[in-house]
């Protein structure tokens, strides 16, 4: 369609990675321009400028934990809001030049990270060979490709080995198969997706002190409207001691009357919060919060109001 | 003024009680008819059928604590609004026929709760007068006047010397200063009074079960509001075991937001809420809740949110 | 047995009353000599003062709701513990002096409380009566044995009927059958009665000031160890506005752990508490809670406390 | 002292680093044999196996948030626990071979997260210097020791200038001054070091299912006893959807009776609860919590309650 130019998406680079791989699970991605970045700063800032319409970026991982670059850069700087996440089940492949065989194997070089991940499998097909670490699991394939590696297979993603037009020697050979990485799609602010009555809402609530009700005080006003949380991390804020902020997901779309309630809530008692925004739950396993009965249980509450404030009782 | 009917006013009788003194207080009182009821449920039925536009009823005593039957008439029924408290010091005044002196008095009569009440000042100021109990401290006063008395006193309420022309041979005989009987004017429903900024709102919230949260879950929903309690009471509602409701006061009135919100938390945790009515505190010793200053805190919420939810972060 | 004393006991009198009924349901009270007192705080003093070994007394009806003058009688003065509570279903009789019938009842006198209990009955029976106030029923009763009576038939406790060998015209009248009124037995301050499985405690907890947390912090002492509250009401101190008592009654026994945890945290958060006794509860409608297993959950946790102390994790 | 077998000491390698730097910190480092280990796990691995007598590894960072392999690998496993926290500024060096010169400076190598550290003053002081990455800031410096370098400086820790000889060019490049790494000394588990009046305790709290007030509750278990939170994370336990652990430190030391208290809480609410420690806080800003004091609160209450309970009150 001549006229459109494409869409433009950063993402945590290097090329090859899983990060590419979860950027490129979106419909959006496929005629886009993608731009690999250095850091996750790099790629959210690519974003604020304007030079990429979104960013993808890790935010937890099952095995590594939440990626605090991330979170401090969602929390800090000119506002961004998820729109987007992606659940990725973190597969690892064994890769090496075309011609080479698994017997052959005796040096694997990859990330330490994936080296902890793949470590009975590389006991047992491997057990003579020599592990190198490498600065990320597509450089160690791209090692294999350019002809600059000292050994003889990587431990990489299996988008590297398309990538690099390498062989898959092995498949899946981590030893945690449940093992997933939650990434997230990054844009300017702008109204949030609808809601689709699985969503989930990230935010950040920042607390003045540390007196033992505080952080209470903020779970109360998701409790008492019983909005669930499927996510909390404490982080210092760098601005003195005794000073926390907290990263929130909670169940709910902002645009659900208890979720829009909780948020006000947090408002008044915390003295900053910062919507990262409300977007569609990528995991399908649980059933749908029953959004449309919810809003009628707050319609009804608010019409009752209105009929005792005006003597309609 | 030609054409202008006089209000009714009913009230828990007889003639000469706390309960007509406190209806006499208020300004609305001085030309209107007011009607003795022989109880606070026909007081109440009264302004129910019509036949009064408002009833004066007590509903708690500093010393006798809350009036059940009050705050079970108001709690069921066809619904009724408090629009008014009244604060009255219990204050007893020893009375005879004219012409008996102090020390003339041998036989006292007075009911129970006013006997116990000036227990000491009669140890001291007659210490061999016997006491005999009366049905009303008014019916023991109203003995003196007609001639039908084979007693020498009576103590009563200084309104009863008024009305039936008695003379006060001691005021202010009570045992303890302090006590304080808190009246209430009930009317049909209507808009409630506007905010005067040092509100109470009374409402009765019933519970479906008794499991360890359900009274926290209750209280949760003020305290999440910072609104606090003036008075709360737990009450068997009759219907199974297990199921309560509470009487309750709190601060504010339910024009301000943060008790809207709060009743509107209630409606939708109770099986039901009966709204009572928000109407001044006549208390004015405490500094009035700067209702103000809190709505804009929660309108401030309310703008936050409706930026949020249209992406204006 | 000679030799051995009989016990004495207190109760608000006069005789013939409920209370009197109430007293008589306990096997102690058989060959005991039984004290009618003229006020709560006179059967109570004559506790104090060792005159009587326990004191019968209302403390709450379903109809009337808490007995002030009970409640707080046992939350100031020298100490006194509740050992056992009676609930006593209230059944009034129409009584009159043998020879009279039914149809002959012109004038009926008794207590407002129990006229206003009996209305339906009265209007469908003996639509043509007129209804004599008294000040008990039992002073009602009375006046028809002793010829005093200008009235024709008295309404009162069944017990009346025996005891001024009055006969009942008709039983059972009340317009409400399940209005009950629960009575306490109080003692000297003593080692409690065993825990029974279903056992109720009794405290009064003082509260410093008014914020809106104050009372949630005193209900979460009791709902963070899953202790079940059946009463609460708040009282007025008389020590300066703002200050409060809470009259509370919650499941279990004072051995019980959860309870005794609950006691000590309320303790430690509130000026005073003051425990007014374990006694068993009379309704045997609630299954008992399982204190023996709810126990084995509290020792299992200080052992694994125990444990980790000393290293042993 | 000849028969005294030196201690050993693991930690998170390779030689030079941040971690051995807070190692070398504690006194008991001074004379011991310290091992360097690829990963959090094989550290943690070597106590377990007993071949080192404690292990040192990073927890939390102030600029990279918390380590979540120390976290996972402390949580699972067989039980270890904390003795002693770490609190190591994180400050970096521009080092170089003995001979060169800042001038001469044209390639500079470190690790991924130093550059992102030391950006700003890089951007100024070798604006056009390229950076490249390296494994870990000690392997940077490494490659200039052993000549095998093709930059000509490395950003690494001041301990790593001292290890391979090199020469500081530039100190305390960091842009945030405040930034500060958190480790902690590990050990099999033992009794806790002896109370200081200002201590730390960690532990995990496993939740069987995520209900709006799980969180609450286990929150509720702490601030109800007034202990304060100084860090909390939810963590996936991969034991399918919908169950968290969350990893919590806490002020005060197990032997305090509110810590000792809530922990027998958190025990009868959670399915499991695994302790990681009671040890003295590193940072010594915040005012020591009055333990001592704070016992005889809770030892004033069990005292009362050993009263009550025998009759005493």
């Amino acid at each position: 369609m001549p006229g459109v130019p494409p869409a433009h998406y950063a993402y945590l680079g290097p090329e090859g990675t899983f990060t590419e791989a979860a950027l490129r699970s979106i419909p959006a991605a496929a005629k886009a321009d993608l731009q690999p970045q250095q850091t996750v700063g790099a790629a959210l800032d690519a974003v604020r400028r304007g030079e990429a319409d979104g960013a993808m970026v890790p935010i937890e991982s099952s095995v590594e934990g939440p990626v605090a670059a991330t979170l401090d850069e969602l929390a800090s700087g000119d506002p961004l809001m998820v729109t987007r996440e992606v659940l990725l089940p973190i597969s690892f492949a064994l890769m090496a030049a075309p011609g080479t065989g698994l017997h052959a194997v005796r040096r694997v070089a990859t990330h330490p990270h994936a080296a902890a991940q793949c470590r009975r499998w590389l006991s047992i097909a491997l057990p003579d060979a020599t592990v190198e670490p490498s600065l990320s699991t597509a450089s160690a394939a791209e090692g294999l490709a350019d002809g600059s590696a000292d050994y003889d297979a990587a431990i990489a993603a299996p988008i590297a080995a398309e990538h690099y037009r390498l062989t898959v020697l092995a498949a899946d050979i981590e030893d945690n198969p449940e093992a997933v990485t939650r990434f997230v799609l990054v844009s300017r602010p702008a109204e949030p997706p609808l809601p689709s009555g699985r969503d989930k809402t990230s935010l950040v609530a920042f607390i003045a002190d540390d007196h033992p009700g505080a952080l209470l005080e903020v779970l109360t006003e998701f409790s008492v409207r019983e909005v669930n949380l499927s996510r909390i991390e404490s982080r210092p804020t760098g601005q003195g001691m005794g000073r926390y902020s907290f990263s929130i997901d909670c169940e709910g779309h902002v645009d659900d009357a208890r979720v829009g309630e909780a948020l006000m809530g947090l408002r008044r008692v915390c003295p900053d919060v910062r919507f990262l925004g409300s977007y569609p739950r990528a995991d399908a396993d649980t059933e749908g919060v029953a959004a449309e009965k919810d809003d009628a249980v707050y319609r009804d509450a608010a019409a009752w109001l209105g009929r005792i404030r005006s003597g309609r009782v």
